[in-house]
């Protein structure tokens, strides 16, 4: 089987490296041999071992009746989305890691996938090297879904590890991060919770079947999160996780991104620095929950080439996918329930107390003048209007015995 | 679809459940729609919804060609090899929860499946509920496994969390657990660690293509876990697991059994009570982890019905599982290297001093007249040549930063 490779970035030199290292072991698991004939990049790359099968023109890809799998890693959603669309019509599986791509064109390219007999695959758009697409198709496939939730963003997740661990505010961990390469120098996708949203939608539409549109997902991100909010949570022994969360309540779908005050009692809690999860629950499973690197060259590439070998094993026979175009209406965040930590100046304490049914109040050492107290459940919509009345410094919803 | 299910106890009747209550769902998933004709007990069930489709001869359904799927939940070898042997022979897929068989015939029994164009799957037989067995067969088949460590006993795991929470000694937690139903009247299989090393022989067959015989695993199990080594494990920020682990070293396997001392920095720390989790350590993935219940009637039930589905999605195709007869030969476990918590009395420090370099040692508010160390990384077998010269009170493998 030929591959061919659209991008020579990050994932794309891992997914080469990660195909040439290993050969027999691929070869044995897919059960034919596995090589890269060509790689596409509109750049040279002079001395580098992709240079004898690097091209610049697509077309010598697509025509090509030998290349039986495309694999995807250039990010974006066009011209991405133009060339997988080519391929597929042209009777080639293709394998992706891109989640701009899954999220907005998933749904058509499972359809074309499923016409043409192959396989349109995308392990890696979610959780990186943490398998989670394939078990969500898969193994879940019995259960009702009724809650999905994961910390799907690498780089907000060191950002909360770091503020928690050094007591630093959000800027200052921002900019290390940049300097180490860990955030990129436009960090709006990953803090403001857009990643999270395009996977948190890929994962939300696998479960129903149903497309949903990140657009639609209530979208919140780390940067309103201060160093005041973090010490009221260590001293209660919690923690605050950005969440990607879709929630099946009376049979409707809440979806969102947002972070959340979390105890130890949660699955999640644990989960820190560069780290991925995502847990899932089922009606008759439980709790169960997928934990590893969300990022990152080779444990991304690892995942892409599981797919190729997938898409190898499955030559000719679509991997059944439910996922159809139809729009999932997600329900109103208003009527959706949670408890709410808030932060007030502390001469509002007693207004606080007149609004808000006060479950528990928070002290922490360094933080003066400020009344901070957990609220008991209840609805986003009633939260927002009783919170209007207050000069609330900051809220989060929280998961709190 | 017609399935058949050998065994109405607690997963058999699980199972009847699950394909029951939600057959739109699974028919969705399945391609088909998916009944119970034929459930085997020896037991009548007057008034059970069973009843309607009970029988007690294996004949009527290994005859019936109608049945495309039979389920082998019953426990034990036998008679469950020789049923599941012949259902395969006459063409029939199986989908089974049973360690014991799966440990010991899983090799065969997969080759009459390829032959036969059929399939034999057993997600449920490690980790309940825990998709693990797909995963490692479907998705992690890029990497080279460099360790797979589980909790894979919910019992033992429960007794060493009660222990630890409630500063009681082992046989107490037992009785406790007895009572409570966690723990069998004969508890032996659990507390001495043969069921985990039935689940890590599978996962480690898996994950090498060859088989382990769980004969051949170094096996230790919790009974001399001890009031005073949780003691000093809680002083450390530590905890004591029952982990089950296979470690490929320069190309040799070791697989073993055994309680370890691992501290928070450990991905299973925080795996508490009958949950389960399966670490899996891959040379481009670095560590994925798989977690949730481990046991339970729908849990498992749940991972059998996925099973079932897969299998209904196959019907005719062979999903390619390497795993062959021919025997890994297990490394000398004498040669393994790892850091050692031991206690002796207190009079022996200085000889326990002059015999290990000791990396760190432990105190425990209410332990008196011990000394307790733990040892730089050494190999098991001179571990063992100075061990025998001082009383060692108890010793725990220890992965302690």
């Amino acid at each position: 089987m030929k591959v061919a490779i659209l991008g020579y970035g990050t994932v794309g030199s891992g997914v080469f490296e990660v195909i040439n290292s290993n050969p027999a072991g691929i070869a044995r698991r897919a059960g034919e041999e596995v090589t890269v004939k060509y790689v596409l990049d509109l750049r040279d790359f002079p001395g580098d071992p992709v240079e004898s099968v690097l091209v610049h023109d697509f077309a010598k890809i697509v025509d090509d009746p030998e290349v039986g799998v495309v694999v995807e890693v250039m990010g974006g959603v066009e011209p991405a989305y133009t060339f997988v669309k080519e391929a597929l019509l042209k009777g080639k599986s293709v394998c992706t890691s891109n989640k701009e791509l899954v999220a907005k064109h998933g749904a058509e390219l499972l359809e074309i996938a499923k016409q043409k007999k192959e396989n349109f695959l995308f392990e890696a758009s979610v959780g990186g090297g943490i398998p989670i697409i394939r078990p969500l198709n898969q193994s879940l496939t019995v259960d009702e879904i009724q809650e999905i939730t994961g910390i799907l963003n690498g780089t907000t997740n060191y950002i909360l590890t770091k503020m928690r661990e050094e007591g630093l505010d959000f800027d200052t961990v921002l900019a290390d991060a940049q300097a180490k390469g860990y955030a990129e120098r436009n960090p709006e996708a990953d803090v403001e919770g857009y990643d999270a949203g395009r996977k948190i939608a890929i994962l939300t539409s696998l479960a129903y079947g149903m497309q949903v549109d990140y657009e639609d997902i209530y979208t919140e991100g780390i940067t309103k999160i201060t160093k005041d909010d973090i010490a009221y949570a260590l001293t209660a022994g919690a923690d605050i996780k950005l969440f990607g969360t879709s929630r099946a309540v009376d049979g409707q779908v809440y979806a969102m991104v947002a972070p959340r005050m979390i105890d130890k009692s949660h699955p999640l809690y644990a989960v820190n620095d560069v780290f991925n999860a995502v847990l899932v629950r089922g009606n008759f499973l439980g709790d169960v929950m997928f934990y590893g690197k969300g990022a990152g060259k080779l444990p991304t590439a690892s995942a892409v080439v599981s797919d190729v070998v997938d898409a190898v094993k499955h030559q000719g026979k679509h991997v059944m996918t439910l996922w159809n175009s139809r729009k999932l209406k997600l329900a109103d965040m208003n009527t959706l329930v949670n408890k709410f930590f808030v932060r007030v100046p502390e001469n509002e304490k007693e207004k606080a107390n007149c609004l808000f049914s006060v479950e528990r109040e928070f002290t922490a050492e360094d933080v003066k003048g400020q009344y901070a107290f957990l609220t008991a459940p209840m609805a986003e919509g009633d939260f927002h209007a009783a919170a209007e009345q207050l000069t609330v410094l900051n809220y989060i919803r929280a998961e709190l015995a």
